[in-house]
């Protein structure tokens, strides 16, 4: 395959890779656009979507949320009852569990993200804690489920999206109830009109259209709790659940774009490379590190917005005619960075193994 | 290939056909969601999203409208002016030129659309005529060119996205600057802080991130004028411009979904299916027919929100237990239908192909 740009209509012959389904996936899931990296906070509208079923049109007026189960006070709340409790809004960093996926081989086959399955908006809604304590946990639960509207089937098995958290992860995650999004009323295809957001989790925790939280005296059983969000390396495999986000960096391709292969063209001369990184749990970003001319140079970072947010970077690079291909790897203040060649998992989950933007610089 | 969806894994195995460039595009470009055909204004956030090139972040307060070329009186205009304009908001169902190209055989390769390339907003601006009286097109202008914003490669050639109108074209299409969309100022995927709304027309013409209008004393001769959007034949093909819109409708998949076919799962018993249908240039939709149990039924339709707008249409069915394929095609005013074999051409215009919804209902 010929991959110079010189010569882009050649690319149209490369051979077939993903399948009619993956297509379709892609087609209606939306990734980030990378050019507006910039953004602290990803515009309205181009934040990535993931929807495993239907987005269903929820009527607002009459939806309640339900506090079941094995709470001493269960009770239910109307959105009106919900959007009268404190309010706190923070920007958070959302990314699917499957991003990069696309890149594994040999490769799961699910949605086929590449790099651009995150984003970061400003959530406004109300800490969770709080509504679970009125609810009173009996002293035997051991799990809540958190159960959205959403249904339909997976591997031949029936289900609404469920997930669940334990009593400790409760109590050390920051976990909000959602109506907000950016200063505006939560879309429908993110979740309106009540979601969760679990800070620093991969996306399949910020369980959407939420209508029940159940408390449990046994761990929640669910399909998406159980079957898959596994690092399974067999079939046999139960695996340990995927939660928080691994740290991971973008960059914002410079340049413009070829618009069939998205290979970037730019001109010889000084450009300021920019990107975003982050990782779960809240922790910091600590270095990007970006590979320019066959150096790992060390990039400017920015603070973030919030604990929960990407941290921004960049880096000034003197261009020089030809053809290169930029990287970018992040560390985090654990010391976790991204691997070149990440664990292989039949799920194809973190594949955090680094972004390549290939550019073509033109003759002086 | 199994696609009994009582064994929804087997479908995994389905062969490739997509290749990585298409596949990377179907990720940055964002389908709508068909199980939200059912408003009549697409929730912002879904609507379909084309872009060529990056999607450049501009800042109103500095941007300005050129009228240049062959104007007696060119001048330029602030959004403020623009905006101080006489204001009308309509509904306009806007697709892409290339929806459905995932479905030709064989396949012309670029944005393997399936069929969900198509929205409707509620578009707020100005008509475009009264400015073009005013800067005074010479007796000798032939076209108007419209440039973005945006720029890049395709095939090697470097240009912003420009299209063009004639003078009989403008006189003859209600053609609109926009800068509002479902009453919130347009967002910068869709071509803040103004764009051209071509009401009737494929998506090309509608050309977002608006810069300049420019009189021309030829025919504009840009490369998304000139050397795509036809229907060709042969690589020597000049072929015929894409211009309005060719009838097509769709159905609101019924039941629920499995999560990687897409394949719809329902009980048998009554059904009301629903969905759209629309045609070009403002001619409306005169028949909707559903194929259910291999025989061919008119829908209801109903009166569309604006002559440029989708019509909904909505039919009772029987489900019985056991697989089906359902099928809509509708017929517009001048008695266009949608083909069953379209034509083909080389840039995968316009297959209006019918969509055909794969249901499986559960026995009783």
């Amino acid at each position: 395959m010929d991959v110079s740009p010189f010569n882009p209509g050649a690319l149209r012959s490369e051979p077939p890779e993903f399948s009619r389904s993956e297509l379709g996936l892609a087609n209606r899931n939306s990734g980030a656009l990378l050019e507006l990296l910039d953004a602290d906070i990803t515009p309205t509208g181009t934040h990535y979507l993931l929807t495993h079923f239907d987005v269903p049109l929820i009527d607002a007026d009459a939806h309640m949320l339900d506090f079941a189960g094995a709470f001493d006070t269960p009770f239910r709340l109307s959105m009106a009852e919900i959007m009268a409790l404190p309010a706190i809004s923070r920007a958070v960093t959302l990314e699917c569990a499957g991003n990069g996926r696309a890149g594994m081989h040999p490769r799961p086959v699910s949605m086929p993200w590449m790099h651009e399955a995150v984003g970061t908006s400003e959530w406004t809604g109300t800490q969770l804690a709080p509504l679970i304590a009125r609810a009173g946990p009996r002293a035997g639960v051991l799990d809540f489920a958190f159960i959205g509207a959403d249904t339909g089937f997976d591997k031949g098995v029936p289900h609404p999206f469920g997930r669940s958290l334990t009593p400790q992860q409760l109590a050390e995650l920051d976990v909000m109830l959602v109506w907000g999004m950016n200063g505006a009323p939560l879309l429908p295809q993110h979740g309106a009109p009540l979601r969760l957001i679990v800070p620093g989790w991969y996306g399949m925790a910020s369980v959407k259209w939420l209508t029940r939280i159940e408390a449990l005296e046994h761990f929640y059983q669910g399909f998406q709790q159980v079957q898959t969000y596994r690092f399974r390396q067999h079939e046999d495999d139960p695996g340990e659940p995927v939660t928080s986000i691994q740290v991971r960096s973008l960059m914002k391709p410079p340049g413009v774009p070829d618009w069939f292969t998205r290979t970037r063209w730019l001109r010889p001369g000084p450009v300021r490379l920019s990107g975003r990184a982050w990782s779960g749990g809240g922790v910091p970003i600590a270095r990007v590190e970006v590979l320019l001319d066959g150096q790992w140079a060390d990039a400017t970072l920015r603070p973030r917005p919030d604990i929960y947010a990407w941290t921004s970077w960049q880096i000034d690079w003197a261009a020089t005619s030809g053809m290169h291909v930029l990287v970018c790897r992040a560390t985090d203040a654990n010391g976790n960075s991204q691997p070149m060649s990440p664990p292989h998992n039949l799920g194809g989950f973190a594949n955090t193994a680094p972004q390549r933007v290939q550019v073509h610089v033109a003759e002086a």
